[in-house]
């Protein structure tokens, strides 16, 4: 099944794709995508429920991230082999983590906001890992029973912020607006192997990134363990697992987005995300 | 006023220290110490309310961090001169960020947990800074009107995970109890000046941290202004700003934390923590 949140920022009710590919109300089963909904069991019992009954929701809402209660938005760096080699960084020997703020998620379609100062803002199509129960020291074969879904993730990104402006990561990746996600969160049973996916990303009609998450270094099972051996992974936790090679710092000479620019990306299964750059004024 | 949160894990009710430090029930006023009810607005009319009118709160119930909804962990590195050298870096010349998970967060009193595969649990004894207003773009004049108030911050530290597991240092800063916060929320009015406490940390009763605020290179209104022009900070974030020298890292021969070690830390008017350190099974 395909879930999703619809409705204004903030304001987000659960939904469902029928098979038309219409949006069904789900706010009478569930109050959000959220803790305990994320359960793979409780995801497939709301898979098993007469979905045709549900209210149609009409129109063209707005969509929000497909998942809510996200206290960790955990990205994982160079973990394809192409994409380090177009940074100049060599593949490191074990998954490198950085934190996205969750602060920073939006709706798949909502503007991508350039920050104040920002000249190297920059894009990665990669693919989301929707964590549906806590996970503490799983081994890699148990790992995806703690998985509710995937989905399309944008790990926007300022090069300058990231890796001019004195030390870590996350000074780079956590601006309002970069962190769309969604437009669906797809279970399990519709995606049949994680690491054969393609994935793509457009700026202004122009295909920049066209990949496979077969050439993951550090695949979704092995990811889901690795974290989970430091830290407790919780309902809503979303892992962002690398992007393949393309971006605009890779290029010679490199390219940034800029007011008005129009980016389009997606992932096979998983939907697809379209966002108008625009200044923060 | 010093505000608290009481109870079991997930669990926790607001509540108030009366004149005579003992606990009240703030149940009646607000549902918790999140979201707005952290506006220093609201937490003024809280703190003209009848305190001695509350119910009193008998025994002696666990405290949970003193603030809840946190949606960032925020944390500043290599923030006190001396910290930096006797960590052989140099100061940087603008603030270091990195993130802890905010699952990292416990209660002041909780036990420690060394995860599994640790040999290198550090201390670091920090000021916190908790939002209460949201704050994006704010100018260092006025970002102290976007502070409820400050608390006593724990930043424990697994080096190894921090500095030798492939890049950034989240890694070693995030494993489950790492963040113990608390006892109480102490509103501005209670501190005159943020740049000027006192603050220690012991183990088994011998002192490692003695240091004050007053040697922090990037001060509160600083760093809450810098961050808001990466990110909007929102009520209930925290931002833990660096440590005085003393960690054990920086002893020669280092010293790091093992099962059984009681650890005390405190800074001026923000009350105490004490954790016994355990490993996990």
């Amino acid at each position: 099944m395909k879930f999703l949140r619809y409705g204004e920022p903030g304001q987000e009710k659960p939904g469902v794709l029928d098979a038309k590919g219409q949006i069904r109300d789900l706010s009478g089963k569930v109050s959000d995508l959220a803790g305990a909904a994320l359960d793979p069991a409780a995801l497939a019992k709301l898979s098993t429920s007469d979905v045709e009954s549900l209210p149609h929701v009409g129109g063209n809402p707005r969509l929000g991230a497909c998942v809510a209660g996200t206290g960790k938005f955990i990205c994982i760096g160079l973990n394809y082999a192409d994409h380090a080699a177009e940074s100049g960084m060599a593949v490191p020997p074990e998954p490198v983590i950085f934190m996205k703020a969750t602060s920073a998620i939006s709706g798949p379609n909502d503007d991508l906001v350039i920050p104040r100062g920002s000249e190297k803002t920059d894009w990665e199509v990669e693919l989301g890992v929707v964590i549906g129960r806590t996970a503490k020291y799983v081994s890699e074969a148990e790992a995806l029973d703690y998985v509710a879904g995937y989905c399309t993730v944008h790990d926007v990104s300022e090069r300058a912020f990231q890796t001019e402006r004195a030390g870590q990561w996350t000074k780079g990746k956590s601006c309002d607006t970069f962190g769309p996600t969604g437009p669906w969160l797809v279970t399990k049973d519709e995606v049949a192997d994680p690491q054969n996916l393609g994935m793509w990303l457009k700026v202004n009609g122009e295909t920049m990134q066209n990949g496979s998450t077969k050439t993951m270094v550090y695949g979704v099972a092995f990811l889901v363990s690795y974290l989970s051996q430091f830290m407790s992974l919780h309902p809503g936790d979303i892992i962002s697992t690398g992007t393949p090679p393309g971006v605009g710092m890779g290029m010679k000479p490199p390219r940034y987005l800029k007011a008005g620019d129009v980016i389009e990306l997606g992932i096979d299964g998983l939907g697809t995300q379209k966002q108008v750059a625009r200044s923060d004024v």
